[in-house]
């Protein structure tokens, strides 16, 4: 029910790519007019080379903003040439530029599609929470620090979440998305010294949805909006209370999940950072 | 004794920087006719024009290579200027690109030197012992992947290696040093999942030292040579018998010590990367 390609040549095969990109020099995931270097467009041009084939799309199971990253992006798309499915990991790697890596390629079926076919995704976002800069940590996480966040306060704060619940307030403008309902399966937060890693799953994310959250989150943790108060702003969709954006380089989609297993690889493959290790 | 400036002028101050930066695109600390980009001339000209001093010379602790890393280098320099010591720090990280951070600026004796006064240096080497690529982790570490490298038997090579010895086994052609000599106080090897962390810490380093070292130690993780025989290389100085060199961008100077605390920061803050979280 979900395959648009029904009428495809029977000879095409349809190929699944599990996907790492570094976002920080990208207009995001998604192809358009005006802007020049997308995630999309990179791969699908390098694709269409392999294939000898200008009409390839590659179909991503999530579109992520312009600097977010991804460690477990997937997208598919039909080819018909030669190149064996397990082959074009290695294939794209060479012509890829270093910011983007395919992890792994797959044979899928027809049936089978990468954005709906997936029942879950999951990103983590990174704070930074120390004074000193540290130019190691700048391209992954959110430099933040104007006192010590408080993710007891924080934790508290994110319990009521988990769940189906209409997310309105957590919709930046611009989405086309019919509605703003979607389930968090698992949101967590954890401090390890100074830095502090948000995880949350769901079946599906409104537009520009972690970022608000996490921006709320960081006000909670400062203790400028208490925890009632933060619940009374998503409870009742009082959007225009949400201002504050989280900036992109701090997020990334680490894993998007099928019903059967698609990959090897399963496990998360965006490093945590640990800081402060004490010299012997 | 180690003052080289005694006939300077009694206006000047002495002012030690502690500096992190990304040594990727620069050809090394140290400043060279041929070579466009170095460390330590990007800095000093930021110097040189915030004390309007053409003649500021910025002297580090340590001289790294092209592409190596910094977390904890230290420098010093002489000024006459008004600007206050502490304030050198954020008036410098205005100017510098993002690739250089002074994390801390601090007052020091014209008796103080960054390097004559060091009695420590500390490295990191970092290993990604993973199969797939992951850009997360590129711009900091050696992937080096034939066979899961067996840290045990590298933990009992490097044993003997503690206390004062003649290193000229790993001597890299081009040396001005004069003698081979030197102390290492610590050494140690530690898994976590994929990554291997290699850490040495010594009184100074011969010229390629820590790269040479590390390329003979992967063999012996690879069980390609035998501690015994790692072992009869060093102690009789076959040097011609070393030739794998360590890629630069695994290695980080993480730390130079002192007799008396010279900065705040007295930690490590070039992160561990810690991979292969289990998703809930």
């Amino acid at each position: 029910m979900f395959n648009k390609n029904s009428d495809k040549n029977s000879s095409e095969r349809r190929v699944g790519l599990l996907i790492q990109y570094d976002g920080t020099n990208y207009s995001g995931w998604q192809k358009q007019k005006n802007k020049i270097r997308t995630i999309q467009e990179t791969i699908e041009n390098e694709i269409k080379k392999l294939d000898n084939n200008a009409n390839i799309n590659l179909v991503g199971a999530g579109r992520t903003d312009a600097g977010v990253h991804a460690s477990g992006q997937v997208a598919h798309f039909d080819c018909s040439g030669f190149l064996p499915d397990g082959k074009w990991a290695p294939a794209l790697n060479g012509r890829l530029p270093n910011s983007i890596r395919i992890l792994e390629s797959v044979s899928r079926p027809s049936s089978w599609h990468a954005c709906y076919s997936a029942i879950l995704r999951r990103y983590r976002y990174t704070i930074y929470n120390g004074i000193k800069p540290n130019i190691f940590l700048d391209p992954w996480v959110w430099h933040k620090y104007k006192c010590r966040l408080n993710e007891k306060i924080i934790k508290s704060a994110i319990q009521d979440l988990r769940g189906f619940h209409d997310f309105a307030a957590f919709c930046k403008a611009g989405s086309k998305r019919k509605h703003t309902w979607t389930t968090i399966h698992d949101i967590q937060i954890e401090r390890k010294g100074d830095l502090l890693f948000f995880e949350i799953q769901a079946s599906g994310f409104i537009y520009g949805m972690v970022r608000l959250l996490v921006g709320q989150l960081v006000l909670v943790g400062e203790e400028k909006l208490s925890p009632e108060k933060f619940r009374e702003r998503w409870v009742n969709k009082l959007r225009d209370d949400i201002k504050e954006s989280a900036p992109a380089n701090g997020l990334c989609l680490i894993r998007i999940g099928y019903i059967e297993p698609v990959f090897s690889i399963i496990q998360d493959t965006f490093p945590k950072y640990i800081l402060n290790f004490k010299n012997s």
